[in-house]
């Protein structure tokens, strides 16, 4: 099967790079849109083609809940099943089994080291409920390569221990040791020709941490690997300092993966620090909420100072929304609930991003990052509520 | 300004036809996408025009509420605002006033004559409140004269006054009387060039009424005429003698709209009966319920049967749904509440009307309406519930 990886130009740390896959060839850095339950909400296969999305991310947590991994393998795989022709990534499971079935860890439970009433964690793996019916679910390296085998993406990821991001060297430590006996479980049980496998790496804000980690993940020999266990409640000081920490010691020529990152601002960060890779749900979940990334900062579109607004929602967007449509439409159908608010907003959203990570591409090609970065890096984080008394 | 209606081929009753606007050429029979507040639910007007939609319904009462007709006109009228190009009819928001915003009428109200405590009609119009937030307006045949030419559609509904479908005569012929008043006010205040007028013919589900109605309107001199009044409660024989002797007594070389219909089935015996065009929120309303319809009958997709089904919803079908996505893809979306499966759906059922109105279209063309009439009409009513017991 066609899998490589070739690094092209680099900048400073920043880097751009071609992944090949079976599936279709990925120009990095990339942000993979996130496609959870089987679609990137609101969005068909041809919106996300007219936006230039070059890879998608599906999540074996609720793909495993619904319709279930071998529902998916019956239908031909998550490609054929979602009618998505191009390179897919599908995660481990893991992260969403720790963040959204873990409730608060409670009188005997937490005693027991429970990570909550629906989580239990041992060196094997963790048991979980359903947060849709509560059925009891097992989850090991094995089964998470099993149910990512049956969807049958291209890349597929270990299976890991994401402990919180403020965890103390103890409890980090705990997790890189399982995260490193469970990467290598999932090695052996990774049979699929048509796929590769990611490592992760963990090590909490903890600088050595991180380095022995790397080091350790990155002696086995794997396609890429990921930066886990970043953005998950730790300051955006610590999470930089340890996405470069890290991402210098993990192979050059290999695809870095920084997992569930982030806003603009951090793509532009992670890029920086040479990740050639990203996923968030924050592109088309906001959209959902209103709010719009554009070339002069974040629009809450609801906003009254809109309602008149001719203009579309960013003039240096060359988005299907930005050309047909002005701020005012996009206003009315988002205060009047209309269905099409989502599809036009998330398809913006997501193009933003893409078209974001091409600028970079393509600035790094020119050896101009890093002003790059300078020129835009502020003005990605600012927002119109200070504009908002400018409004009728 | 453009505007014509030329009578082309006839087949018995039914006939084809080609209306000219501004915006485009319509040929009829023709079926109306429904566009409430500004967009039709889920669909952009890039999806419309894969369906080839061809002309567009928009609603007075709910654009009047919301943004208002003021906001649509100063952001350069209805296409403009949501961004479609081709040609627009706008009801006179009459029937929605009585049906949307009627609650039952108590006793004071119902003796002083009110519809319901939210809405008064006399002979000047009629005082309501808005379902969104209790607002009281006047609505007037100038007002909804008023409001339509600041929305600027091509095709403007004269206000009138929709009695329920079992009205007594004495009911039925007061709202005759009130709507052939109006009509007349409504022709008064239509000074806008770049739109004509529709008059609307009632009559409840009395023969003799209809016929006088009939005559009555037909004798302004309009763009088109339109049979109001069906759909609202009486039965389907009722429904389908009505609008025979009244398409009869409708001039032949004017369009004629049965107007909030219907079925599939409904739209075959309307072209059987003469009629050129048709509106509803059926093919939009069902699909987010997950009724599709197809060339063999309704499908619920949310039955069990279809979880595993490898097979287009309708292998017939040429939408961009049927072209890529499975029944069993399709169930999963719906049973996961994913948007996605509203536009997929939305933008089928939208198709399958086009499509159907189209090849009525050529059947009339070639002689064979009837034959295609007698082939379709009965599988069109069917639906999956019979095959239930197939699945799993």
């Amino acid at each position: 099967m066609t899998f490589s990886f070739e690094l092209q130009q680099q900048d400073q740390a920043a880097r751009t790079g071609r992944l090949v896959t079976p599936h279709g060839a990925i120009e990095t850095p990339i942000f993979m849109p996130v496609g959870t339950v089987g679609s990137v909400k609101s969005l068909g296969p041809d919106d996300l083609t007219r936006v230039k999305t070059q890879i998608l991310l599906g999540n074996t947590y609720h793909l495993m809940l619904r319709p279930g991994p071998e529902h998916v393998q019956q239908m031909g795989g998550l490609h054929s099943f979602m009618s998505w022709d191009g390179p897919i990534l599908t995660d481990s499971g893991g992260f969403q089994v720790f963040s959204l079935a873990a409730g608060e860890p409670r009188g005997k439970d937490k005693a027991k080291g429970h990570r909550g009433p629906l989580v239990k964690l041992d060196d094997d793996g963790v048991t979980f409920s359903s947060h849709l019916d509560g059925r009891r679910f097992r989850m090991t390296p094995e089964e998470s390569m099993r149910i990512q085998m049956c969807l049958g993406a291209d890349i597929i990821m270990a299976f890991d221990q994401c402990p919180p991001g403020q965890s103390d060297r103890d409890t980090v430590q705990i997790a890189m040791d399982r995260t490193t006996a469970w990467l290598k479980r999932c090695q052996k049980s990774m049979t699929r020709t048509a796929s590769r496998l990611f490592g992760i790496i963990q090590g909490g804000i903890h600088d050595d941490l991180r380095v022995a980690h790397a080091q350790e993940i990155c002696e086995s020999d794997l396609f890429g690997y990921a930066i886990g266990g970043l953005s998950v409640g730790e300051s955006k000081e610590d999470m930089w300092r340890i996405c470069e920490v890290t991402a210098k010691h993990m192979p050059n020529q290999k695809p870095r993966y920084l997992m569930g990152v982030g806003t603009p601002q951090d793509l532009l960060d992670g890029i920086r620090c040479g990740v050639d890779m990203f996923d968030c749900v924050m592109p088309t979940r906001n959209a959902r909420n209103g709010t719009l990334f554009t070339s002069q900062g974040k629009v809450s579109i609801k906003r009254a100072q809109y309602a008149l607004d001719k203009d579309p929602l960013d003039p240096q967007c060359s988005c299907y929304t930005c050309q047909n449509f002005t701020k005012s439409y996009l206003r009315h159908l988002f205060v009047s609930g209309e269905l099409l608010f989502f599809r036009l907003a998330s398809l913006h959203n997501v193009h933003f991003y893409l078209n974001l990570v091409s600028q970079a591409r393509a600035a790094i090609a020119e050896s101009r990052f890093e002003a790059f970065y300078q020129t835009h890096w502020e003005i990605l984080g600012t927002s119109d509520a200070k504009t908002a008394s400018m409004g009728p």
